[in-house]
């Protein structure tokens, strides 16, 4: 089968938008691939991803064919594809494409099959979907993967509970846990680009609002961080205490979600969990309360018992369902309770993605070198790859910064003091 | 001449519009809306208004039909118009609108002519063209106005500059200078509405970047909390000493433009003066720079210099043009120079714009009442509007707050402690 | 009389205090200093002065003597004097000092009598006692007073009481409302002091606690931004509704001090009215709740009630009063409800002072200048003053600011756009 | 030997301090120790514990005590004893006491000689003095420890030092890197009391000023975080990439220290390294820098150097050293370049060492529980101990938050979605 995009002719358009988002992208789409062009490590290697198809992936996609890999990508939302993006993309060399944006649920695992079928040497995923399959359907093939990789947390916790269960193929690195992805991604780009999704979906003032954000997490804090940011009056919600206290000491008011649903005005669920908002705090909150999710799948809002509870339902702007309830109260759900920063925005900016894809790209060639040597099992990112991916950031930012002497170094390991 | 828009097709769509702008525009479109049914103290007034069509604009001219007004409604900007929401006002009883997105030069004024020569009683201004042209050109019917209000700081400038001049026919009411309105609409509205233009042209990361605010006024302000608030190191340029002090005190850099421009990743202006940024600037800036305008007129980046310079330009995102310089740099003009709020957003959100136009409704009602008891002076929005808007804008955010004793009155008011 | 101070064998201590404020009071000390010490404009002018005798205080009072004035010094209140001060400044040529820390009303009043009966040609006061004790007692004293200047809030209301019953006797000068004035020393100074002198009372974490700032000008905001700058959950009590709602804009919860008053950990009032906090809040705290007072005067938080409801006090740390009520919870008065910033910290830092006290000598030049020429009215400072403070300020911090073009000016005051 | 303390006279207003103290602390003073007083799981353990002689350390002391258990302490600074707190706790049954504020290095080593020479069955160290010297010059009586815990960054370092030389000779709980204590401690506690040291020594105006902060570590970022919550303009300095581009991200400037070192008007080190501000630093600094160090020794502002370069030295203000070089500037040392937030002010905020020490006084317990069974290696804090102490914490201030339901732990340990 041959790329599966919505039209081939929207191909100038998204290359337009991947120069846009590869200038913003220097360390993956000029230093990495500077030297992956040169150096090639990624020769023959079948690269099968499973991703958000959107430019900045695109920047990723193109410097791992640099590299010398063939790719197969596909979408891992089925309404988060930029289609003129895909359709950039499969005009490239070494690069196929299996994404619309709208595609249905059956369209959705079949570019996921067509990946998985190929049997790819490297599988790159987001969310989880595509190791699932392998393991759950395909195991022969996942037994003879090389190597993985995950970017969301979400997709991490998968991979983990598949290790504990012993029944985990290939060795996979938790790229979502290095340091310059889950610190910088999760808290500065989805912080940023949550409240930008909320804003186009609603164009309310931030300032004044009560915003309630449930879970506090790296997502959940740069949220948080963002919504106060922008004036808010910022409630969080946790189940664990260490992360409930933080919030407090960073002055935050925090209660229990039963509580936060009568006072907020916009809701944005972080948490990784189902059913976080659910039938007892709709039937609490006031009329005109906004609900958002950032988390991976869309069962943090339980969309289920508002569909319920609703008396009328109705579109009032791009991607703004309303929910009317029996007491004439309205509920309004953006984006159906899916990812708000990526069905009613752009997803992360091209900048942190910079950071997040590097980790990608050094780990893809990581597990290339290092094929048959590894165990099993979810490793961390190299502190070497995560301390490299900042080095570079800082060198396209123009800033330096100070280094050891011996005399420090020395003064560090001792103990002797 | 019946109303002029783009498609009266759209009337539905832009209908629904309102009917979201209303639900976050209480006081207006609730409170005062309420009384003005009841009271109808418009009754027959012709009130020609010059503002940005949207939804907000249109729950302001709702309210004053409601009040019996009749109403001429022109574009005060020729992109911002919401080509949906002015299909909907112009089905409406009692209300008639010529605006349309892109008008040029001509249309654009031809539309504030069709106002001005219909002989309003009260005229409602954004940015002084429609209290410049009844001065200009048509001084007999400037000398039938009953009253007018102003919304803009650049407005009131114009005005002010006619008081002394002496030439003012007519008493206006500075609505911009209601504390509940530029304290407001210019600090939290365009603070928030300038960072979601930037984002919505851009996706950029703000966190990181350096961004260049040049005025410290209420929109400099605003900017440059909301551009904080998002994480960026924020540069400020003025030329008021107390200001720039100011500015300095709430921790950001102060610089002159000169300085900053070779650091700013990001430049916005809001200034309300021409040449803000200019050659001299352009010439040091780092490729990649990205410039905004939040002033009212396109002069405060100066893009006959820019055009000059260049050497290629090209559109390469909706509301984004890439200007190459000689020397291979890149700069990145947003919405033209033109706010880019209004452009490339939404402009000021809903809830801000209530208290602006709940000022304008109230000033228009004060204006009728007080007909021919005030000098043609340009006058502030007086002490009990100011305090009825907040009062409404409490309630209904279920806020209430204190009130003085007799006893803490009477302290207050006596010197003999 | 001879100046009375606690002991003159402190002035060395106190010489070495007023060197380092004058460091951080370049404006004060170096700019005008040395230029009133070439042109000696107060020469031979008896300068009375009722003002906290700090080391700050100091630098202008000796400035004041450079420019050849005789200056006659009283504390404006009991417990904020700096004996060592106070004993470096009665040993300098010109200066007479009246003020020790913890003198008794009737010495208090004595020695604003021994400035006033000294017949001074120009008074400076802070908080108004000597512009009373001058209109009530000495009307024929005050007839000869050239001009007068305040330094306070609570000062300027009193002196426009006494302007709106026509019984002012001299021209005044609101110092406290100058632009370098105000908005500095109320809101950095005081913001930053207030939460100083809560620390070195009690050492509490500011992080997470919940803080309730009563009133919200220009000293209550100060507070609240520096109070959540350093983590606390901060609410806003007002019962002005236009500045409750930029409380609310700010992010700041906004409610009445009866609800507030369940919820807070640390109460701090800044509104310069009385009985703020009282019985009806004392009766709802919470245990171990902490009271601090900003104000000028020791009646916002009253502490009348506070004695009649408690069954035990005693001291637990310097400047901490723990009230046992009947029903065993415990509430912590601070500095017996004074000033906290005074009298349990050192007092505005000095580097703002500098720019209130640099508005101070530059208005008392002004009184002298234009002696005779002026009504006995409050004025705000002249303009002119107030930007020159600015800009010897940015001067001193090595900042520079843009200018006008001629052309940029011309714009400013066009209104034919 | 019985007790060594300044005076046993001042044991009134120590046990005063400690009630404050107390009262802040309730995890520790209240809910641990009322189990502790209940099941006696210390009794008859000998703990030998190296600590800042505060009122804090009094409350966690005296819980030990409570629980059956038999303390000497000793000093762990020479300059951060409380003499009064030392009188009350020397006072009680079952503690004994060695340290005064003040005391030379001999007195010092002889303190915690004292200790050692004991044999206690636990050691609960600040710095790793005492580790160090039971390792180095009593390696018999290391042996026969059951366990330790340490409670800083710089003590952690060195014993994980001896852990990776192999010497290590008993299990040793890292209590600083507890989820409570390091993220708490460190971030909210260092970071508010560092400034409050500052103000206390220097009360300079933070508004407006250049801050370098050097170390984005936990106590670095609570600097920062501070210094710019008190309205500051922060620089941060870093040696770790992925540090430095956090803190880029979060808003701040980074650059190296001798780019700093010109623009700055407070620095602050917070590294755990020496040298960190040396010779060619001070070499460009501006006139009227203020030095002050957060770090646990006192080799991060190299001290040696500036005493070379002075050609006059002298003490300003208590904390507050004066060095002027050769050319006229004058640079202030604060606090001789020792912990400012100890010497200058009181340490950490009660609030935040009552998670610390409720880590610490859990510990003791756990390696009472656990004797011989642990290996002599460096432990975390064990989970359920971590989350206890937030818990109790939460549960103090009154804080509820949620729980997962059954349906939402299934979901998260599930990887078959």
């Amino acid at each position: 089968m041959a790329s599966r995009v919505r039209d081939p002719a929207l191909a100038d358009r998204g290359a337009l938008q991947i120069e846009w988002a590869e200038m913003h992208m220097p360390v993956v789409a000029k230093f990495i691939r500077e030297r992956f062009t040169r150096e090639k490590p990624l020769q023959g290697v079948r690269i099968g991803a499973v991703l958000h198809v959107t430019k900045e992936t695109a920047a990723l996609v193109r410097t791992l064919a640099a590299g010398g890999a063939e790719v197969r990508l596909a979408a891992s939302n089925p309404l988060s594809t930029q289609d003129d993006v895909a359709a950039a993309l499969a005009r490239e060399e070494g690069i196929e494409v299996c994404a619309w944006r709208g595609m249905n649920e059956e369209e959705y695992f079949s570019c996921i099959r067509w990946v998985t079928e190929w049997r790819p040497n490297i599988v790159i995923d987001d969310g989880g979907d595509l190791h699932a399959m392998l393991h759950r359907e395909y195991p022969e093939i996942a037994a003879s993967v090389w190597g993985g990789t995950e970017e969301t947390t979400t997709g991490v916790i998968r991979l983990r509970a598949m290790e504990k269960d012993g029944v985990l193929k290939y060795p996979a690195i938790a790229v979502n846990d290095a340091r310059t992805k889950m610190m910088f991604d999760n808290r500065y780009g989805t912080g940023q680009s949550t409240i930008d999704g909320i804003l186009r979906a609603t164009n309310i003032l931030f300032a004044g609002k009560v915003v309630v954000v449930a879970g506090y997490g790296w997502v959940g804090r740069g949220i948080a961080l963002r919504a106060r940011g922008m004036g808010a009056r910022v409630i969080v919600t946790e189940v664990d205490p260490i992360r409930a206290l933080e919030a407090v000491m960073d002055g935050f008011d925090v209660m229990p979600m039963i509580e936060a649903a009568r006072r907020g005005d916009v809701f944005i669920t972080a948490t990784g969990d189902k059913k976080v908002i659910r039938r007892e705090h709709f039937e609490v909150m006031k009329d005109g309360a906004i609900l958002a999710n950032a988390g991976h799948f869309n069962v943090e809002i339980w969309v289920p018992d508002l569909e319920e509870m609703a008396v009328a339902k109705r579109q009032v702007r791009p991607y703004v369902t309303e929910y009317r309830l029996t007491d004439g109260r309205r509920i309004y759900l953006l984006a159906e309770g899916r990812l708000v920063n990526l069905v009613a925005a752009e997803g992360h900016p091209s900048e942190v993605m910079d950071m997040s894809f590097a980790n990608q790209a050094l780990s893809a060639e990581y597990l290339v070198k290092n094929r048959g040597k590894l165990e099993p099992r979810v490793y961390v990112v190299p502190r070497e790859i995560d301390e490299e991916v900042a080095r570079l950031k800082l060198k396209a930012m123009g800033i330096s910064i100070d280094t050891l002497t011996e005399e420090q170094k020395e003064y560090l390991s001792s103990w002797q003091l």
